[in-house]
């Protein structure tokens, strides 16, 4: 604390982010990060990028990104923003689109970044309780509002809502912002981006640090209505006029022009998660169903804590919340096959015990 | 405007960057970027980290930078911040340190962000004018302020404040943080981060995008002491963990590395500064003196937006800002020795139609 800060800075509760540990031979199963690299043409792009053009500006709007993205998912350039990670992208939104006096909406459990946007801004969140069994309740939503947000899987549980049920909660909220955090969609759901032609008021984000295997890279973006996404740029243009670096936007570039690299790496950490909640339901677990590219799970007869440090002495990092309703599940990232089986032999020791 | 954004996002007046246009054979000297490419040793060192690894989230914190950086000026990392850009660095700076209800105070003619910051951060910025030949009285900053902001040299003029002058606004003003926007102290002034241990009210900034030749890169940096450094992360933890990509992180630190590039660019930039200024003056230019890598000039006989749009024509891109007192003033970058030749010969055409 000092005299010199502004005075909402001392009651800031920062994000705290899952450890980046330098150590080798760790099987980091902790921030869902792609247990297979980017494809080989991001990093092609970015080598061809890879010279004395550094000493120059990108381009302030990264047309290149926008227009490969509208055309990805065929919306207009305008209907796109991109940004320095969906966290970024969700800072904006968050200080753009959600100060209405009104108490902005999203699970109890859920992203725990949303309520520190909260601080940063001044919103006051309201957390909207889950059902028992961890799915989200369109009815719940229907109460008045400044804004609503979910990711959709839900982190950290993965469950999924239905396309219909989040068209439900976009159309029962006409007059309020509805963003659907979309950081891990490409592993089990339905983008909701086919919806944004037909409401004015649902924002989509996404990022490429997971499907697109580029967390190293930052880059995030938001799909919606021209006039929402002109507030994202109005405050981009007062913060920050580039944040996306050259490398960055030749990068991201390249990842959603090879499509069959995306489709084969995500299909294949699909397959990897059934595997993996098969054995995991062997050894006793409860495993959430999960849409994402981690699972939640906890064991009847064994502390979660207990175990995450169990496997932490195994090598072996998974994600442990000490929070209400889900101290005892861990949330442990889909790696690769000897990734997985480390993680299943840690923990057959660990429940043998 | 939307129902949807936020009350103040109606009234925001957007900074306008240069502009970065994707055209060949261009002599661009608009953007003060730098004639000469980072060093090899950045494109070595972005190189090696271009493979898988970029699945993986950047270091949160950037220690291995903060710790370059460090090592650079003789401070600790504790005293060291880093950004998506000195613009995300100044932007966290304005959110966290400049909201104390009191007026800031800067330049009348200074770098054209700061009110754009005020607006989003709703800060009441009061410009304090320049002397008649835009060089800074120290005494006009000693009035009730709630922080005080100044590029060293000034932007657009290029005119420097002498290091005891800055000591001597910093020490007139122990209750408010003084930030000294050092984005080009590198081609002819001194640094004050030799006076952070001594002032716990000073806070430098600098970027990697001039000196060091990365504007495409996106690194920025504050020093100064340790509770404004906290300051600020507490904002960037609560707006993004992962600023700064894998890539920007170990270009920077190889920047930081490579002495004797920095060395050898910065003076041949310095000397083609000396000599274009003699030439323009030969020309009739009033030139200002610069400390800069570039300098800002006025024709008595030719209006400055005009001559603007005929170096347009001739394929040369120079700033030109319609804004009281300076209308008639152009800001050239610094070129390269074929630059600057064909910035002479299309002015030395101009001037004699």
């Amino acid at each position: 604390m000092s005299r010199f800060w502004s005075p909402f800075v001392k009651d800031l509760v920062p994000y705290v982010p899952g450890e980046q540990p330098r150590v080798e031979n760790l099987v980091k199963l902790n921030t869902n990060e792609n247990p297979y690299g980017p494809s080989p043409r991001v990093i092609e792009a970015i080598r061809a990028e890879l010279n004395d053009s550094l000493r120059l500006y990108p381009a302030p709007n990264a047309d290149t990104l926008k227009a490969a993205i509208a055309d990805h998912y065929g919306v207009e350039p305008s209907q796109v923003f991109v940004g320095n990670g969906s966290d970024e992208v969700l800072a904006h939104v968050f200080h753009g689109l959600f100060q209405h006096g009104r108490p902005l909406l999203f699970p109890d459990i859920t992203y725990s970044f949303y309520p520190v946007y909260c601080g940063l801004y001044g919103i006051q969140g309201q957390p909207v309780p889950l059902a028992e069994d961890f799915t989200l309740r369109v009815e719940d939503y229907r109460q008045p509002n400044g804004g609503i947000i979910f990711p959709n899987p839900n982190a950290p549980t993965g469950v999924l809502l239905g396309l219909e049920q989040v068209e439900a909660i976009v159309a029962a909220n006409p007059e309020s912002v509805v963003v659907v955090d979309e950081a891990y969609i490409d592993f089990g759901g339905e983008t909701a981006i086919s919806l944004v032609g037909r409401y004015d008021n649902l924002l989509v984000t996404q990022t490429l640090s997971k499907s697109r295997s580029l967390a190293g890279l930052r880059v995030g973006l938001a799909v919606g209505h021209a006039d929402l996404i002109e507030a994202l740029e109005r405050i981009k243009n007062s913060f920050n006029s580039y944040p996306l670096d050259r490398l960055a936007i030749v990068g991201a570039v390249a990842a959603f022009e090879d499509h069959d690299w995306f489709e084969q790496t995500r299909q294949a950490v699909i397959a990897s998660r059934q595997r993996l909640t098969a054995e995991l339901a062997e050894l006793g677990f409860d495993v959430l169903p999960s849409a994402a590219n981690f699972i939640f799970a906890r064991h009847p007869q064994h502390d979660a804590a207990t175990l995450a440090q169990g496997l932490r002495e195994h090598k072996v990092i998974v994600r442990h919340f000490r929070a209400a309703r889900i101290e005892q599940f861990l949330r442990i990232t889909i790696g690769n096959e000897a990734q997985n089986k480390a993680l299943l032999a840690a923990l057959r020791e660990l429940l043998a015990d």
